[in-house]
């Protein structure tokens, strides 16, 4: 057990937008709505899944939509934990802990909020270990655990409590939902007990989120010199160095879709790269060839700072060092691949691991 | 306190689609279905407002979506008690009473199957006095009763639960709920207790459809005197004799909207007549003259048999007598008007009681 405090949530921020791979909601606001939480109710207890009682009810505590609308739509502090509460009510028990359901800008630090101020603590953990951009694309998922009840809420005072028929319906309803609401909502869903959470969860991500982070800020050298550790540490590789040439950017179905084209600079120059994405970033390319795909992932870093750029902050002209790192391996399973992996994503190619697309790559280049 | 049997149904399915204006969903369907609940669970009991205890809860029981889709995606009875049961088991409390929310085909007849398969007794009134398109046009709405719960179910298993802000955001959510669900969903909003019900309600309106129906399926006379009972009882006018000759119907928002034209016969020859609808029937023109609009009553009958015809039912070719009535006064207030009037629909024109247009018409044909 350890305390999160300002310095820490500055790290996580950084750090999360990066395994966000562009996703997950503007770490900026997250940051400062988590800050001014602690400040306001005092530091937050970050435990592991060890310290975690097997009877402990866990709830995660999420943010849904489009980034896009996110920079525009502030949430406040009563709609983040409205649906914490409405769970409460409806299963006449009170939450042990919170924990974030995906490691991503805004959503490493919305349970943050909600931890302070139910003086709960969190849980070093999540169900991705990265950002994916449906509800359905969690551990909780593939290890087979139904969201029983799922409860929503806005900026407005609506609340929405679904009792869904299983995991992709709760995705449809609450996607719908977050729609009218405006393009962004709050979300609580699949109640795990301790025993559970022990089977399913992603452990130790938000401390990996710090250490990232911390690599980040620490680090003063240059490019991607940068970014070394950090690549050391999540077993990752370069992609590209780049600056953006065109960016296609628009909101659909309630998600920010699109692409971003590059042209190659420094090592990279005469070659030309696109990163397609949903929310997150799905599939990298140089030219026609593949280099990473959903679900591994890929991270769009500013090139001068190493400093991760979410996909609503992407700008024509900006220079970026593309990164990639293999997901965790239950995302690598039959299951895993067939809901987040290329084809459920609408595309027509089977799931490569990222190591071997870089050894193919590598001797392409020999 | 009476029985509703068998033959009472088949009154009140026919009377019911005509004061469901054109929606409340095809008669037909309802009808079976609730012919069927009563064969397997027994009859009955209507109860009038004043049978009502004040301490009773009573719960509509309804269906939401586009008249278009009920025919082809039936609901299941499982449907049409899992909104009721959801709002038991939140409040902890037992529903002692079911009403229908409106009165148009299918939905007079669902709470008489939600009735049936609980062992309630139903309430002979309704909220609208008519059917009305959208969730927050009820006379408890108009009276400032705020959905303080509504559930939702579809036949897939789904249920959702909502706490809206107000009226309107009731109508927002549940109808992209409804839409997700594929079109059609069941629903139980308002809940309220018999003393409030009794200030608010519109009192007899099932006898009402029952009494509209008996007179259709008793009189074996021909064409406008089939109707004359009918029309003396509602005290509404003959609009129009016509032929459908052009119908436009599109599923948009999750409601069936369009208009049919049509030409004048017999006494109406060489005149032509337009009406516009949402779900119901909305406005009535003589070419440019408005013959009426929401929220009085426009019925499209069958010429020959007198017999309603719902929206989704309209066929080029059909010879059709157009009737209209007056609506129950609360729509004749600034809130109702403002509520279900001509402008709430984007028409731009301001409300005119059916009565005084019916002066201007007869003024101007001498």
């Amino acid at each position: 057990m350890r305390y999160i405090d300002e310095k820490v949530i500055e790290k996580i921020a950084l750090g999360a937008a990066v395994l966000g791979t562009g996703g997950g909601g503007d770490p900026y606001i997250g940051k400062l709505m988590a800050k001014e939480a602690i400040r306001k109710y005092g530091p937050v207890k970050l435990i592991t899944i060890d310290e975690l009682k097997d009877d402990q009810l866990v709830v995660p505590v999420s943010g849904m939509g489009a980034p896009t609308v996110l920079i525009e739509k502030i949430p406040s502090e009563l709609e983040i934990t409205a649906p914490l509460e409405a769970l409460e009510k409806v299963i006449g028990k009170k939450v042990d802990v919170v924990m974030p359901i995906e490691i991503g800008g805004v959503n490493s630090l919305y349970p943050i909020i909600a931890a302070a101020k139910k003086g709960l603590p969190m849980l070093d953990a999540d169900a991705m270990g990265r950002a994916f951009p449906e509800a359905q694309m969690v551990s909780f998922y593939l290890d087979g655990f139904e969201p029983s009840t799922v409860a929503m809420a806005d900026e407005k005072g609506n609340t929405v409590l679904f009792h869904p028929k299983d995991g992709l319906w709760a995705e449809r309803l609450a996607r719908a939902v977050t729609i009218e609401m405006g393009g962004s909502s709050s979300v609580s869903d699949y109640l795990l007990y301790g025993h559970e959470i022990k089977t399913t969860a992603i452990p130790n991500t938000l401390t990996l989120a710090e250490k990232i982070g911390g690599f980040l800020l620490e680090n003063k050298s240059e490019g991607y010199h940068r970014v070394q550790k950090m690549l050391e540490k999540l077993k990752g590789y370069r992609l590209f160095e780049g600056k953006i040439v065109d960016i296609e950017r628009r909101l659909s179905g309630g998600f920010t879709r699109g692409c971003a084209k590059f042209e190659g600079i420094r090592d990279d120059q005469g070659k030309t790269f696109t990163v397609f994405f949903q929310n997150e970033h799905l599939v990298a390319k140089e030219g026609n060839r593949l280099l990473c795909s959903t679900p591994d992932l890929i991270a769009i870093l500013d090139a001068e700072t190493g400093f991760p750029i979410t996909t609503e902050r992407m700008k024509y002209g900006s220079r970026v060092l593309v990164v990639a790192f293999p997901c965790h391996e239950k995302w690598r399973t039959l299951k895993g691949i067939e809901t987040a992996g290329p084809r459920y994503f609408g595309y027509d190619f089977d799931y490569k691991p990222l190591e071997e697309l870089q050894r193919e790559r590598e001797v392409c280049i020999d």
